[in-house]
């Protein structure tokens, strides 16, 4: 079958691999859309960062590269393996790729999100969601009810980042939100928090296209602190007093200071974005206004199943998350190519794994 | 009446000053005890830095140095200023020396310590406990109860930010809690979370005779980070994963790095200590983990008379507390001086109004 493989950085190659076989405890899957993630786009302009390179095989799945890629993917069970149980032939399914090490503390305690070992099924081995087939651990496995396309299954996993990140923010309906960056995590934050119940919603974007997807995406005002005075603005729409909640959504400096500073005293910070490296930050930023800094990772099976629940009544809604269609075989060039001239034009490209 | 005066950096006075007149709505307060804070410390050697220096007068106080210090005191009632009740000559009491403009929407929601214009009595005018009467506004009032010293009285204020500090924190009974620096903050933070029922108390520390002193106050276990590896000990000691609860109270990168990284996944870092600047930081640290890093300033008035409550009934001890004890007449050398000589051999100098 084919297979997106990343080889190194700047080279993800159409590959034929052998189609994988069912194993105990396990299903296939014959992928239908697959997004391709931020993470993804970041392994191919700087990578290998969380793919495990040659010499230093992933704990879990005893893999470096080169590896087939795709961590959000939907599709319909095909085959499945000895001893899974509830999972048939013909389900239609969404993938939680979050892999279990099921030793550490974190994982006993039901904090997979947290396991030491970290691994992402499509990202540090096992196989991809950018394939024909994937087989997959049974317990990454949701059913998508009926209603619920095989589009929107693929999506499920970028917005329980989202939903994941308003529940860790301990976000109450009602409560006034800054998001800061409208790139696809700011953009399906926005959509959990219109769904939760948020008073208002205000984004902080530089970027032309990312001001006019916020607003699409459910903002109320767009903030551009290139032009505006991002902490003033943000205190006059609240008040006087600032957000009672902000994410950081974007990961540079100049981003998380304005979330601290455009932050209600007393209010909640929470961290989303995934950093390049230390940035300068004043602790009194925190201590003074007595803020609380959360950070937020992935999400755990029950935000997963929630995001399935919430799509399905209609809370979330997806318009305009889904910014282009690919085949597979077009995946580095239409892919991963559009979105690093064009990233500010999209939100999320799914991948067809059929052409 | 003799006061301490703040003239300027290094320039702190013994000086005649007018005795102050009781005015309505206030309370004066003959002076038994008052602390040296680390703050008033930090002020005589880098400041003015809270203290409004000539031609920037208070909001609250309209004040600018020359001011008398000392915020951390207890005494007796003398004077009762019209419209004052529940409050009379001869009463014994503590002094909660917060300021509440009472117009901000802090002060209107009880967050009387995230206060928009932040006013310290003894810090920003008004006066000060280092001297021999101050006159307060009646909310500052906490009386103390049968059993309790003033010498105890004038320990209530440290106190109430620790206590502060391991109840932002969450803190529940049993977890573990790692304390960084044990200086006068790191302490009393160390009591509060020994009476609240903590698990195991480990403190991070360099200082000889604070680590002493760690032991001396409550700490299980003392590590310093220069001489063994800090969040290997710390995870030795928790079962492997890092202390739940962890306290930064020294204010310098490297506690606040040690802190990030010995706390488990999913655990609380909560940061006590006021910053002399930016430091370098790697908001990875707090993501990946899902850390809860909150910021924690002063205390409410609950948490005072909370405090008192608890020195009250044993469950705070203040052994090895006080650690010498002053005349007015001698506050800046034997007071200053000797803090800014021999800053690790003491937790408090408590200053007498009398000789």
């Amino acid at each position: 079958m084919r297979a997106a493989v990343f080889h190194g950085r700047r080279d993800i190659r159409l590959e034929d691999v052998p189609e994988p076989e069912v194993r105990p405890g396990s299903v296939k899957v014959k992928v239908d859309w697959c997004g391709i993630c931020g993470t993804d786009l970041h392994e191919y302009l700087a990578g290998p960062i969380f793919i495990p390179p040659p010499g230093s095989p992933h704990p879990i799945t005893g893999e470096t590269l080169p590896l087939t890629l795709g961590h959000e993917f939907a599709g319909s069970v095909v085959d499945v393996g000895e001893g899974v149980e509830d999972v048939a032939t013909g389900d239609a399914v969404a993938i939680e790729p979050v892999y279990r090490c099921g030793e550490c503390p974190a994982c006993r305690r039901g904090a997979t999100n947290l396991c030491a070992k970290l691994g992402f099924y499509g990202l540090m081995g096992g196989g991809g969601g950018m394939s024909e087939y994937a087989v997959v651990p049974d317990y990454m496995v949701h059913h998508l009810p009926p209603g619920l396309t095989s589009e929107q299954g693929a999506l499920v996993e970028p917005i329980a980042v989202g939903l994941r990140a308003v529940r860790r923010a301990g976000f109450q309906p009602g409560q006034s939100a800054l998001v800061m960056g409208a790139g696809p995590i700011g953009a399906v934050t926005v959509q959990c928090l219109k769904a939760l119940g948020a008073g208002q919603i205000i984004v902080g974007e530089v970027s032309q296209a990312r001001k006019r997807k916020a607003l699409e995406v459910g903002a109320d005002t767009v903030i551009d602190p290139g032009e505006e005075d991002l902490v003033a603005r943000v205190k006059e729409l609240t008040g006087g007093e600032g957000a009672e909640q902000s994410f950081d959504a974007a990961g540079i400096q100049q981003t998380l200071h304005g979330a601290l500073r455009a932050t209600r005293r007393g209010g909640n910070v929470t961290i989303i974005s995934i950093w390049e490296g230390p940035i300068e930050l004043n602790p009194n930023d925190i201590v003074l206004s007595e803020l609380n800094v959360r950070g937020t990772i992935c999400y755990l099976p029950q935000d997963f199943a929630d995001t399935i629940a919430m799509l399905q009544d209609g809370r979330i809604q997806t318009e305009g998350i889904i910014t282009e269609r690919v085949a597979l075989s077009d995946v580095v060039d239409d892919g991963f190519n559009e979105l690093v001239d064009h990233k500010d034009r999209h939100v999320k490209i799914l991948v067809r794994s059929s052409d």
